[in-house]
């Protein structure tokens, strides 16, 4: 089990209001299952150029006052770019900044825009070096990178591995950057949708115990005949499609699609309660003899168990994070069973 | 042409009934198109932790009993994982006794869950070991791996390039473990199908010679309205997918999945009908001075002539497998006119 | 931005007709947007083996004739295949005659079936050792390789990769071969589209600054109650999911093909006008102090911004490549607008 990552809400971390930490503030004192499990206060692209310092400075301040009861983690989006100098020094002075005011309260920043394994690398030394220079633990602070240009991709079996033993912690898709980059674009209505790029990244993580993260969806509104609604089903489908393919979550640009995101990579009602039954079901006819049972049509084995018990894995560690967002979901009793089911599947 | 394997038909070996053997029996007694081109006596998921012993004795029995007049090859899948010691001390000890009991009957041996290639090749040495114990050529026996860890889809393309010059000879892939190793599941009512994976697994067994082999479909039935047949459907879909994309064959959990994936892999008759007529077609236009011709509004160059020549080599190898299949298929004309078609599209 | 190649059309260089130079002449001479951006003599699979000779003769006659005048290059495409070495030969004896004859006329050659990257490197020795027999600078002739095996497939990224500092220029998928190549097939009247392949291609092709070329369309009619008609809404599909994805060119066997593919390659009028108006609206917001916008119910940001970068620089691109088609398909405010928009996102 990696570790809880069902959302990962960007909130621009100064905008030119007169709260300049408008939404971050708001970000933070969300409630219910508007709570995203990362809290991304982004200082690189949701930011103007003349609000970098501001941003910077909302985000240690904010860090430290609503950090230590905030219910998610905390990471920081700095800026950088593979292939500007001047974009890694600002993310560089960024990093410093924020592990040397707030050290304490965030559990890692994000990089975007990496390009090879070497600056994947060149990132990693960034944050050991603003560690070791604010006197915190070797690897006390994290860092994901947005996967967005070609040559990441290029080498992301390499960085994926590198993550093993590292301080690397997730890999989020950034499909916007991305499809600029391969020149790719919109086309009869319709946008590329990466698949393949979607695929690898899964599968580079779960073969590293990374975290898999999807990128964000900026179609918010639709407009119907005069009408301007939130644009619920777009962004579920979306986000349908990557918990499917097994991202641990999905980027969120606001609180509805936060809520959103944590519902649909937390098992519903019917699935959870389908495979405790399933495990409890097969756990019995094992004990009798049988490999392999056939329940509702469909055959079970030792292989289709592995997938129930990543279900209540799951719902067992949402838990963990959050009672109240279990105990709304789920009626006691279904939720005790799955608390007290045994998902060991080699006993 | 790769060695011909339309169907891999897994059998549980041991079962707790009056007869143990009884589906593996069954498997071995098949007929016409319900005869597997490969049988995997099953001594993994198929089979419960109390039945192992009982399954590794079927196999070797019923291996030695059937295996000299059964039209197939013989592929028993043994215990094995590349995270734990102990399913590999258990597989390696089902090999040695296989080799050992029944080497001259099994073709070689499928082993599930490697991870990288060094896991690989340590289940290679487990065969070679084997093989060397009781005294068989070196080489003799083969070695066939389920793809289905993030790992092993990671060093896919060591892994098969390690095959070109070794015993391995067919990649297999799992997607029901791979599905729970990415922590993916269906939702909405939709699996994910690894599309990236299944045309990675293809084109690196066509980069080294290797056959490749779709995975199991668990829902054998369907029920509508109180009535449950068997899902011709749903499993005809998943097996056209795998042989549009160029797998040899297909996994099979049932003598009709054998009948309808045997099948599906073999050309049928409009298909192979269409293939002698435009190799004639081209040949002729390309003696009178033309590179590419037009025929039914397709432009037809050396290339579609390929595609057409491997539609004939696969009636040609069927037929040197089972004549009863390709006479069954084929009226005598079309057979004689297919057996007889020049396939050299270099000349 | 990589160099213009919306279309890359093959024309046979030698057919058995009064004229056997009929097609390429007929290409040579088109107009409008019937001109493609790259044209490929063919002396490979569209020229029957008796016509070889003479079609290397033709692509040298109509280089030099037309060569000058001609709006778009010229790259013909020679015999090769990484496990025939007599077609090794003649393709080196085909790349030495035509840069020896019309090395002052062609852009470069193309070479097809390449395998593994020591094969890839194989040719462009070949390109290497003609241009010192015949005392060009090195580097002057240009290299294009089809991607059509599994074994290119294979080793697709160290490919792209050689191709940063050589001479390598262009990708082209081959599709047909490919298919081949797999075992893949049409099977219930669908052929695998590989959209894995052409994923890849267009990031490694991003990763390396190489041009991406789509593969061919060979169903050029279709037929209904009896009335043959040119296919167009099969091969504009085709065409729009190469765009898509980033692919720089799409292949054209046709006059008519090269055309669609132009367009389809191009902006249209309303895409270019969104791009301008949005580059427009956010640059005043940026200088107001906004670092994201919504428009029309979408979130723009500056990876949003990249992609109208990219469209108005197409446009700019296609706009000195031949101001005809430009003008032929904006009005002259739209175009101007677009010609003096700054897309140095960076500002």
């Amino acid at each position: 089990m990696t570790r809880l990552c069902r959302t990962f809400q960007t909130a621009p971390a100064g905008v030119a209001k007169d709260n300049t930490a408008k939404y971050l503030e708001s970000a933070f004192n969300a409630t219910g299952f508007q709570v995203p499990d990362w809290l991304v206060p982004d200082i690189e692209d949701g930011t103007a150029p003349s609000m970098k310092e501001t941003a910077l400075e909302n985000t240690v301040e904010l860090s430290a006052e609503y950090g230590p009861e905030f219910a998610g983690e905390i990471w920081p989006r700095v800026q950088w770019a593979f292939d500007d100098e001047s974009l890694r020094e600002a993310g560089t002075h960024e990093i410093e900044t924020l592990v040397r005011e707030a050290g304490d309260h965030i559990d890692g920043v994000v990089v975007p825009k990496v390009g090879r394994l070497d600056d994947v690398e060149r990132a990693a030394s960034a944050v050991a070096n603003a560690e070791a220079n604010s006197g915190y633990d070797a690897g006390s602070i994290g860092l994901s990178v947005i996967v967005e240009t070609a040559q990441a991709k290029s080498d992301l079996r390499e960085i994926a591995s590198f993550g093993t033993d590292s301080r690397l912690t997730g890999l989020v898709f950034g499909p916007v950057d991305y499809t600029a980059e391969l020149g790719a674009r919109e086309i009869a209505g319709e946008r590329p949708s990466w698949p393949g790029m979607v695929e690898d990244l899964s599968n580079e993580a779960s073969a590293n115990d990374l975290v898999s993260i999807g990128g964000p969806f900026d179609r918010l509104f639709h407009t119907r005949a005069g009408v301007t609604v939130y644009n619920a089903d777009g962004y579920a489908d979306q986000v349908e499609r990557e918990a499917r393919v097994g991202f641990d979550g999905s980027w969120s640009l606001h609180p509805k699609q936060t809520e959103q995101a944590n519902r649909i990579h937390m098992p519903d009602r019917e699935t959870i309660s389908r495979a405790v039954r399933s495990i409890e079901d097969f756990s019995a006819a094992k004990a009798a003899g049988s490999g392999a049972v056939t329940i509702d049509g469909q055959m079970i084995d030792e292989a289709t168990l592995k997938n129930y018990a990543n279900t209540v894995d799951t719902v067992v560690s949402i838990h963990k994070a959050s009672e109240q967002q279990t105990s709304n979901a789920y009626d006691d009793d279904l939720l005790e069973r799955a608390l007290s089911t045994d998902t060991d599947t080699r006993t």
